[in-house]
């Protein structure tokens, strides 16, 4: 397990609970990583996860899962890191969402730890997912938390983005009533790409610097964050079960590898999480798991009008209240 | 054919001379085009070059060539553009080079025109190339040249590297004596990917912002230009011809779509000529050209210790003197 030592919090108080508190988190975390393998590994019936414990020069590490050539996953990772040391420049650059206090001139600590998952099927039908939480924390005592989970349907089937979306909701509303609306929107133009005027996929949430200052205490907030991360199992064992006996042809698996490139054009061109971990020295290789594993750029590829395809494209936009789809 | 109109060149004196220079501009890249392709069908045996012609809103547009599928090479785009309009911000923020007469304060058009080509070849054994040669003109008189040629094998064969770099010696040495050191050394610092820690490939040369400031007249300049434009052809056709013959297998193109991720990383993430198209609203799919037609992300992939794959990986550094290699 890694840590913050005391030390490295000269402005906090009671070190045994902050620690305590870390220690508590992480270990949340580290559990989730087993059942979340535990879940897929089931779902899957094949594939295995193999793990990699890493360590970060300058503080902290974490543990890496990947299963490779399931029988309905081709490629999923989920991977839990607990970082620290000095804080990054970056953060006081970033001037939208930063809480008034983060000065520039600040020499500050930070802690971070997080859950992150992507996950690409081998069966065309079965969506992309990716989830993510993520706790963060500054040595003047800042802190935030941030997360999301959002679906990338290589054909969307409304039907099932609108339960997706539900699922969410439901899940928001027992907390805040903006939660939803506020983040569902912050996901419709976070997984934008402007170069192809298309959503990376369906949406879902996506939030960032998450804390009191939406007038909830921290603890609730940590549970509606924990609960977030322990919602993905139900709902991707949902999604999995009911695509997974559909039939396909290699029609189907083209498209998915189009798909795949938009995919990772997205994640190597715009997603902030794959910049600040390859900036900041992180492991490349648990970075980059989130890549799918084999991708095709086919030149200027337009599904023909009325096909499966070119729906799939109509519905690729923001906006959509899914939930009342 | 694209060129700038005499009216928006507003502080140049002679409108009709402006014209006719970059009239001839424009006549030998799309002239240029022809003839690569041209080679690279011969070469190919089986492929052709298919034709797209498009327009850019704010000015200007360009002439696509994309040949899919051939019987060597897999893909293999060749671009003309020649764009034009208000100057975008970035040339007033990126110190680096640029000219001390650019201030930011300026309301400045203008007039960009080039050649773009990548080869991604079928065969693993015949490299991955990139050439690119490009003019840039601002309306208050400033312009300069940028280009290069940079190769990718798949697997590096030393000699072939370093036969690649003599052509590119001796064609720089007719011109000046710190073109090829200086423009091989821009190409290893440019071409590399700090995440993996290895060079793109064996480099070749890179220049941008090139104009007097050198020392030589723009004629001169603008024949070294051209002729390193014109140098793709004996160089590529070369390489094909001496790799095409030798036989591979499954574990050679395995290999091979390893490399195109690493091919495909650099593009998105760090190659400024794609972030400069996409941000100032380039046709995405000319520019996207660049990318692997399919490519393999394969989790934490470590060729054994003496095979021909690590030994490769060993020579993706900079700072090899090729020429004496």
């Amino acid at each position: 397990m890694f840590y913050l030592s005391g030390q490295q919090l000269s402005v906090q108080k009671n070190r045994m609970e902050i620690n305590t508190f870390k220690k508590e988190l992480e270990n949340f975390l580290f559990k989730l990583q087993e059942d979340i393998i535990q879940s897929l590994e089931v779902n899957d019936g094949k594939g295995k996860f193999a793990y990699d414990h890493w360590e970060r020069k300058e503080g902290g590490g974490g543990r890496s899962a990947i299963l490779e050539n399931g029988q309905y996953l081709e490629k999923a990772g989920v991977n839990v890191s607990a970082v620290y040391g000095k804080a990054p420049d970056f953060l006081f650059k970033e001037k939208e969402h930063a809480p008034e206090k983060i000065t520039a001139a600040a020499e500050l600590n930070f802690y971070a730890t997080g859950l992150s998952l992507v996950i690409h099927p081998e069966h065309p039908f079965i969506p992309i997912i990716h989830m993510n939480i993520r706790y963060f924390e500054l040595s003047n005592g800042i802190w935030w938390l941030g997360g999301g989970i959002d679906l990338t349907p290589h054909y969307v089937i409304p039907e099932q983005a609108r339960w997706f979306h539900i699922q969410l909701k439901n899940h928001c509303d027992e907390y805040h009533p903006r939660f939803y609306p506020d983040f569902k929107k912050w996901a419709d133009d976070y997984f934008f790409l402007p170069h192809r005027n298309e959503t990376r996929g369906v949406g879902g949430i996506f939030f960032d610097r998450l804390n009191e200052s939406c007038g909830l205490e921290k603890e609730t907030l940590m549970g509606f964050w924990k609960k977030l991360g322990e919602l993905f199992i139900p709902v991707y064992s949902h999604l999995m079960a009911i695509n997974k006996t559909l039939s396909y042809d290699s029609k189907h698996k083209e498209w998915q590898l189009i798909r795949r490139s938009r995919y990772a054009e997205f994640n190597l061109l715009y997603d902030k999480g794959t910049k600040f971990g390859l900036e900041t020295g992180g492991r490349t290789e648990s970075i980059l798991m989130s890549l799918p594993p084999l991708a095709v750029w086919k030149y200027n590829f337009i599904p023909p009008e009325s096909s499966e395809e070119h729906k799939t494209l109509s519905f690729l936009q923001k906006n959509i209240e899914w939930t009342l789809a």
